[in-house]
């Protein structure tokens, strides 16, 4: 059964916005753009300037920042130096300092480094998989079977990521079923904290509201997070629905960094200055203080060859006061 | 009492998200480029141009279209063939074809053309409403009760604007009583229809849907739409918090063409085809073709000298499928 045609929806069949109580209250920003962000520009960034953007990440009250992959070089040379990336950052007290590893060798560098907690990423849908880490679910599944204990007995956490977990380039609409394989597995190597991930932005309001209630519901013991692309200018419009669910953390990328190579054309990770912002604005506690971010933002441009892809960088926060014109010529 | 410290919040003081249940099902989408969009291009559109766009949005499905502005021509010269696009557009049956008019000169210029509704517009706060209209609001308000009779007399509805509802770029916040006097005047000329317009895009759902909630139960008389502009990307979550608290119509403008003279780098109006887009995956009725709108757009992005502002012109509909790599080299 397609997760659309579940009957736990914003908009149900007869019309009605169902709606439900739910304590919110506090959410957590996780910052991925020196991961997710960095990995995708095709210019070199130095090394010494991504351990200074990722120090005034530090700064800006985030409490997470996955801080870069350990992926093959070769793969990703833009994140070639992510020992030394890891290995040279301030570490503040009360931040959780994340990396991405995609399979057992990136496990093996990045245990060393001590990160707070490693994420695992893999895809739902067996093309986007393949495509994406050049292997089966099942390979994925099994290679994290075998790692994650040592990553556990280091005493680091793991967080299990879902790509495609809404939608695939390749195959289209997702079930619950592709999704709950995973999350099974994620559950039973010991995992606790998933991540559901957008990552080409197909995902709306009502299907974010569904897949989410359904995930909570059937597994209560998981903290969820979602990584929403946006592609399509709804991820803001979806992580209000997401929050209506009960998720309480969510990705951002500074700058609105990152993409898919399947989607060229397209925004990326939705930008961490306009998730704070919303959040923000409807008094949600996130901690990060808005000045801080935008004056990272102003850092990411220097060191990237495009225009940022953040609303707030164009617009700048609401409520700053313009003087209003004194005189205006009167017309006709 | 300002509309923030209102307690009927989607989140409120004690960090639940409030929900309630409201019928939805069908949604009205305005279309509102060739005159809010059109209005603020620098280079000319060819009239015999501005009447193709405009024959080409009634072939979509749009149920409403605002068709341009009888402003004084030296004030905005692009609209200056207003006349002759009204007179010479294909009227389909079914449409509602819409004409703003701000003052006395614009509606005896209207009122022959026979529009189906008239517009009128002006801004909640004194400051906006001098710099836009270069009059107080209470001229504003004298002016439309002289010539509102005139305009339903005529057979012709009205519908009356409320520009920077939820915010001003020289006063900033903006109070319920603000809206109120604007409301309680609107209603005494008779008008039962009414736009909320948040014209820099300065609210967030909270604040949508605390002065929606307010208004709806304070006037239950008075069909509301509201215009959105997206300078922090946040219309589409924005329309989904109005959503829930009972909006049925919103505006949209092709190509999200449009903006405010006072807030020269950011985005617009939200783009018609990333609200149709939005809609439709949720499953809501508009009744609009999204494949004819973005013909539409294609053609908008011919006469206009740069990139259009919608998600969707970028990353085309959701669920187009790719073929996935046949083959992916491995790597280490």
């Amino acid at each position: 059964m397609s997760v659309v045609s579940k009957n736990r929806l914003i908009i149900n069949q007869q019309g009605s916005v169902a709606m439900l109580s739910n304590k919110l209250g506090k959410v957590t920003v996780a910052e991925v753009g020196p991961r997710d962000g960095f990995q995708i520009e095709k210019q070199f960034i130095p090394t010494d300037k991504k351990i200074e953007i990722i120090n005034a990440l530090s700064r800006t009250g985030l409490k997470v920042i996955q801080v870069t992959s350990f992926v093959h070089p070769k793969a990703i040379p833009q994140l070639a130096d992510s020992e030394e990336v890891m290995s040279r950052i301030d570490r503040l007290p009360g931040i959780s300092y994340r990396v991405l590893a995609p399979n057992l060798k990136g496990v093996l560098r990045a245990i060393p480094l001590k990160p707070d907690k490693i994420n695992l990423m893999m895809s739902v849908t067996e093309s986007h998989n393949r495509a994406n880490a050049n292997r089966s679910i099942e390979e994925s599944l099994k290679d994290f079977e075998n790692f994650v204990p040592m990553i556990l007995d280091a005493g680091i956490s793991v967080v299990g990521g879902m790509g495609c977990a809404l939608g695939c380039p390749f195959e289209g609409r997702v079930s619950t079923q592709q999704i709950e394989r995973v999350v099974d597995r994620y559950i039973a190597m010991g995992i606790r904290s998933i991540g559901i991930a957008d990552t080409i932005g197909v995902g709306n309001p009502k299907l974010v509201y569904d897949v989410v209630s359904h995930l909570k519901k059937r597994y209560p013991e998981i903290h969820w997070h979602m990584h929403l692309h946006n592609n399509r200018g709804l991820a803001l419009a979806n992580i209000l629905a997401a929050m209506q669910a009960g998720v309480t953390e969510f990705d951002g990328a500074i700058g609105g960094l990152g993409g898919c190579p399947y989607a060229p054309n397209a925004a990326g990770n939705i930008s961490t200055e306009d998730l704070v912002n919303m959040l923000t604005e409807m008094g949600i506690e996130t901690g990060v203080n808005l000045d801080a971010l935008l004056s990272v933002s102003e850092m990411v441009q220097k060191v990237v060859p495009h225009p940022l892809n953040s609303a707030l960088t164009k617009s700048g926060k609401p409520w700053i006061l313009q003087e209003a014109p004194s005189h205006q010529t009167k017309i006709g």
